[in-house]
């Protein structure tokens, strides 16, 4: 294939992280209909540049983009194309991500044998057919999860947060246990309350600790909001085809079965979590939202946005060979976190942290995907896998002037140091926090986005935007 | 209403536990069509005695039971008939159970008027209308999952397992956290692989810790097939109407949003358990399979099948207030656990436990959804529930001469000692077992029955059983 900035229609920003090489997919409609109708239209939709297209019409059309195989198919492609059809009608991603890779590389490539012919026209105006009819400003339309997820797993993938971690709630003890380096840590998690971006977050309340005396020797067990609200910066991956129960994914087909990436916003609630998950795990202190981003970027735009992750001197050699991967490397792309406050009747911006990911994580999805089946457990189309929260290594806290810390907990040490946050506002004014400043407060307004870089080119994944809303517990 | 017994069809034996005060739902089919046509032709059914009534029929005739509301329903019940016949027609009982209670009321209600005016007739073949032709022997019936179930959570409510398992695991530490009395501890498992009863088992394979020299002293890390594959002993509980994320549901409403129960085998690999569960929780050593009995016993059923529970120092004065029940109380039923295993190639049965489950659970399933709830973590409607393991109290080891502990791990201390396995055979032969007999082997059979009592009537749960099959990794 020729390269992509060989084919880009005239009308898309090369800047913009939406080029015909990132084609990510979603789930949408127009957003003008009733809420009613709404929930029965939802639509596949492929973004490009500002534009979302509709591929549910596409689908449909008989003289359409997939009304005949192409001829350099290979068998299989060929064969599925009626179901392929069927897949880009259906209002979420699970029927195409069932597919396998084969269904989403046929359809990429359709899209991007189509756009290239509007190379050199600069206005969107100008198409006509077949592209024009079928997209959507993306201002004007409403974005749905992508996915129905039937079970949510989070890993544990992002080591330098796990040491921290460790560091910051058992001082005395080892700060990663004996099997972090050996498997790749997870948890099952909730999803019922995994949300697309601009979902807002009602700040759960729980049984927390308290100081019961002056001296803190003492704490009695309180029902309140969460005093300790907190996000966590992750990558999810959405699963496209399962695996039968019973039938463990192989390290060497494992990459096959992800359908595509997003980010996670892994909300937590810490005095909440701090209190219940001895000893099984986190509960109600991450149950209650989880985040995602609402473009499901391919592994085929992120083929060349891979790092050599975090070097240990148990990997590889030391691992198992179920975890041994043909060619080691972990996603990298470089997400910034921003905060947004109302403080004093204006709102302030201001970015926490940036991180490529490829610097703290230690496991990659595919080695995740063998551990989480290497027992037998199915995974199915749509099932979510969290990395874990990314945060960079302790001997490069800062990069580009930010903190390179995935979570509140770890920037602001368990609450004890206030957010070191560099605001911005139309005048540039800087001006000290007043109350607290350690964790998340109502109103505040958590954004990820995240850029990869494919040979130069960049691919965004879009934001993942949470507002948090008050309790509604007193 | 009248008493159950003044109501019975003769037709029904009043020992099989199924009598016309039980009438567990489930899903089924007639067995004899082709596997696909078969999974399409899943049905809502009823069991009275030893048949299986079509619901699906039912809701579907024109002249039949639903036609019309009964005269003394209330509003909103009779509102709802639509929607309960359109329940009825669904491949599962998730549309049903979201109607809440009162679908489920209405349904119980004219099923019995139906049944009891075959009061006096002992063949079921004088039924000839309208319920003759709707029902179907047990035995020529398949059963399927009853719910397509989206979040399982399994719960940690036997305190007697929770402090024998500490002791096992921790025997310088504390045997119960701190948190344990005062909050219904319970992590998120895996739905995928939620199996109904008679779904093989295949024995798990994963990355376990084996002693590297003869002093024990250390270890390796090897992937082997589980050397303690283990059973738990579990009540489920499948969630009825849902709650709204954000909504959490108050312990006074939390019984009208539960459906039914079911039987529940939460299998356990303790060995992969082990290596994995700090910090997270139990991750591959459970996700590989859980079993659930196929008919699901209906709160009205159970409504005197109540206990008191585990008494504790705890509840319920210092418990928070949003887990204090109006009535406290808990599920009792009578769980017995049976091993078939093949030996010398014959067959031989052996009971292996039995518990009575109010005498170890700490917790109730409202409780469980009022803390579930409490944070805003939205539940579904088939949803489902677990218990944890219920053993009963330490100083009542026996029942009926039987162990009272919900799991080998318990049983056999870990492996330490063998099963004491009461067998038996047609000739009543007693023999010593051969090989290691603390742990389940492939082939297997793991049987859990359960009755409850109601005002000296027996309701039955049924069976919920599982054969190991051989891991497929060697």
């Amino acid at each position: 294939m020729a390269q992509s900035s060989d084919l880009q229609p005239a009308f898309v920003d090369p800047e913009c992280g939406f080029d015909i090489h990132n084609l990510p997919f979603c789930i949408y409609n127009e957003g003008h209909l009733s809420s009613d109708a709404a929930s029965r239209a939802r639509i596949v939709g492929c973004r490009i540049g500002h534009w979302v297209i509709n591929l549910h019409s596409f689908a449909d059309h008989k003289e359409g983009l997939f009304a005949e195989p192409a001829k350099h198919w290979d068998e299989r492609t060929k064969q599925i194309l009626p179901e392929i059809r069927d897949a880009l009608k259906q209002p979420t991603l699970n029927a195409f991500a069932s597919l396998g890779p084969e269904a989403r590389k046929a359809v990429r490539e359709v899209l991007q044998r189509e756009l290239s012919s509007y190379k050199g026209k600069d206005d969107v105006d100008h198409i006509l057919s077949p592209l024009g009819p079928f997209m959507s400003e993306v201002e004007n339309v409403t974005l749905y999860c992508p996915f129905k997820i039937g079970d949510y797993t989070d890993f544990y993938a992002g080591i330098h947060h796990a040491e921290g971690v460790g560091k910051l709630f058992r001082p005395k003890g080892k700060a990663l246990q004996d099997n972090y380096t050996h498997i790749p840590v997870g948890y099952h998690g909730r999803s019922s309350t995994v949300v697309v971006s601009d979902t807002p977050i009602r700040r759960p309340a729980g049984p927390i600790l308290v100081p019961s005396n002056s001296e803190g020797t003492k704490q009695d067990i309180i029902v309140s909001p969460t005093r300790k609200l907190d996000y966590e910066v992750e990558l999810g991956c959405f699963v496209g085809k399962g695996n039968a129960m019973g039938t463990p994914i192989p390290i060497s087909e494992a990459s096959s079965h992800i359908f595509g990436y997003v980010l996670l916003n892994d909300w937590s609630a810490r005095d909440i979590q701090a209190f219940e998950y001895v000893p099984l795990g986190p509960f109600n202190g991450k149950n209650f939202a989880t985040s995602v981003s609402p473009w499901v970027v391919t592994p085929e735009a992120l083929e060349h946005a891979v790092g050599a992750g975090v070097q240990h001197p148990d990997h590889p050699e030391k691992l198992q060979p179920y975890l041994r991967e043909p060619t080691p490397g972990v996603l990298n792309a470089t997400i910034t976190t921003s905060l947004t406050r109302a403080e004093k009747n204006w709102p302030t911006t201001g970015k926490l942290s940036r991180v490529d990911t490829s610097t703290g994580l230690l496991w990659s999805f595919p080695q995740m995907i063998a551990h989480h089946t290497v027992g037998g457990c199915s995974l199915r189309p749509g099932d979510l896998l969290g990395s874990g929260t990314i945060s960079g290594p302790p001997d490069k806290p800062i990069q580009d002037g930010l903190q390179t810390k995935g979570s509140l907990l770890e920037i602001t040490k368990n609450g004890v140091i206030p957010i070191p946050w560099r605001r911005s506002r139309g005048s540039g004014e800087e001006k000290e926090q007043t109350g607290d400043n350690t964790f998340l407060r109502d109103g505040d307004v958590v954004t990820m986005s995240a850029i990869a870089d494919h040979r130069g080119t960049k691919i965004s994944f879009g934001e993942v935007i949470g507002r948090v809303i008050a309790s509604s517990q007193s």
